[in-house]
């Protein structure tokens, strides 16, 4: 017996990484001192030394089931730009900056076609914002993997001076909730929006869309590190942001704000992007439950004074949705 | 439509988390300034402004499909250790040593009682090299992963001084190679391995290997961090360090040699563990595939200068298996 006859080819992996070798080489910055190959991705952190107090942040995500939507409709392109995308919106809620990625991609097979797809796309995404992807791995596991299914994960690292970590100790009764927009459901919420479409043409024009339910649905989660270093660079002080996930409003605004603090947010502030009501009405789903398992266009949600609040929106793309009051909780009014 | 009937629950999540709460928290240093339940961990690094050219080192790993021969017999106790362990030695390979390890847990189906198991498994695994466990994700998706079937992965980031790192350029012709013993196939070789025990009773006592197959098949990935750090204190010089893990012998040892520089190694100069030549029988695998699939014995290569190989013989339970040759790749003679 050998391995390939255990359901393992060393050989598709070898090949598909030496098809992305170009992109991901092209995240690499003169920091990275070691990448692909090694048995660990070595980044020079000399500039830590030029900060005060640097604090690493690190985060771990994953795509989620937006991949059996991606692999249904024949394009993995997009979903490198959500990890990556997601990851750093992850890194923003903490006010720190990314240093460098790594992924970890695994299948029931690792299909040449897509493994090469799926690290490319992870290379662009890194590139459009900067990061080196420094390392990873790949798995073959037919056992614990359904027929076709991959998971795409990832760990994005990242540091923030001390004194400017973000969080709810910053925030205050009455700070404005300002919300910088979503592009659709992000990486959130797929397991509920499969069930919803399931046997629809997903190419097919939806007229109350614009567009097919392939194009809402897999347009890449949307990363706002350059609004945030657009707003940094201005002087705009921030005190909190919540990146609005997996758990929606109601989960994830709440970890921004201390304790004895809630939000309120006024409904019909914000546009809701046509795919969230479209879902709904489909899928017979209770609006309590829409705000539970979907951003509803609330990409990310900063907390900051209300001067400030003012001197943002003339910066970047974003809504003045409610406030922070007296309480606990998400109330929407 | 609610998300429960889509096949994701939030609850069991939230119930493990909790319940392995404490063995988490228990591995924070007081560097550690947030963990659970923040938008990603917080690792003050101020350590690094210490060190003269910190180097940051990432490697994220999986324990691949031990995890079905351990869900199979009902206990998954040791994947977190096969996790961390794993981890912790490719950063040695490279001479660094950890900071801090984030994990990915990911099923069909959140059950409470493995996610326990699995989070309690790595922080005890952390705790016991004094690694926090900083962060992490759990994903439930069940159009992804088989029934019953879990991945278990993680990204640990450690730290190296520039002028430390080992590797290739330091090797020498003539170098020892000296073998620190595994402590079984570790987490490498298990799709072949699940083949050739397929339909035998796991419980029973195996005569020949003096226990039973879930003793010895689903026995701990060993840390080498201990060794390591004798070693060092010791001043012993080590030029290279090769983890023998998937693609065994004849793809892991020439990472950490160069150009123009091979191996030697000595059939008979390390104990191999019976397991080895047990599954080899019973698989009928030729003894070529057992050197590129398992580990051998040889968990972990230490390339160094003869005299620093005698020194470390002393110091750490160790074997010297081979010598760096002229030429290239792994020669058995």
């Amino acid at each position: 017996m050998r391995y390939e006859e255990a359901g393992v080819h060393i050989e598709a992996k070898a090949e598909a990484l030496k098809r992305a070798k170009e992109a991901i080489a092209a995240t690499y910055t003169p920091r990275v001192l070691r990448g692909l190959g090694a048995f660990g991705g070595l980044f020079d952190a000399g500039g830590l030394k030029e900060m005060k107090e640097p604090v690493l942040v690190a985060t771990t995500d994953g795509v989620g089931t937006k991949t059996l939507l991606a692999l249904q409709v024949g394009n993995v392109s997009g979903l490198g730009f959500d990890l990556v995308n997601h990851s750093v919106n992850d890194l923003l809620a903490q006010g720190a900056l990314p240093l460098f990625f790594m992924d970890y991609l695994a299948a029931s097979r690792l299909e040449e076609e897509v493994l090469s797809a799926l690290l490319t796309s992870l290379a662009e995404a890194c590139k459009a914002l900067g990061i080196p992807l420094l390392g990873g791995e790949t798995a073959e596991m037919p056992g614990v993997y359904r027929e076709g299914a991959w998971d795409v994960v990832g760990t994005l690292v990242g540091v923030v001076e001390k004194e400017e970590i973000l969080g709810p100790e910053r925030v205050r009764e009455g700070d404005l909730l300002l919300a910088l927009p979503s592009s659709g459901p992000h990486t959130n919420g797929y397991s509920l929006i499969r069930k919803v479409v399931e046997g629809l043409d997903l190419e097919a024009l939806v007229p109350e869309l614009g567009e097919s339910l392939k194009e809402a649905l897999l347009r890449p989660h949307r990363a706002y590190l350059k609004e945030f270093l657009t707003l940094r660079e201005a002087g705009v002080r921030i005190h909190a942001i919540a990146h609005i996930t997996g758990g929606g409003l109601p989960e994830n605004l709440p970890r921004a704000l201390p304790e004895g603090l809630g939000a309120e947010i006024r409904k019909g502030s914000w546009p809701i992007p046509p795919i969230f009501p479209y879902l709904q009405r489909l899928g017979n789903i209770p609006e309590e439950e829409m705000y539970r398992v979907f951003n509803m266009g609330l990409g990310l949600i900063l907390v900051l004074p209300e001067k400030e609040a003012q001197r943002a929106q003339d910066l970047v793309e974003s809504f003045p949705v409610g406030r922070v009051v007296a309480g606990s909780g998400v109330q929407l009014v």
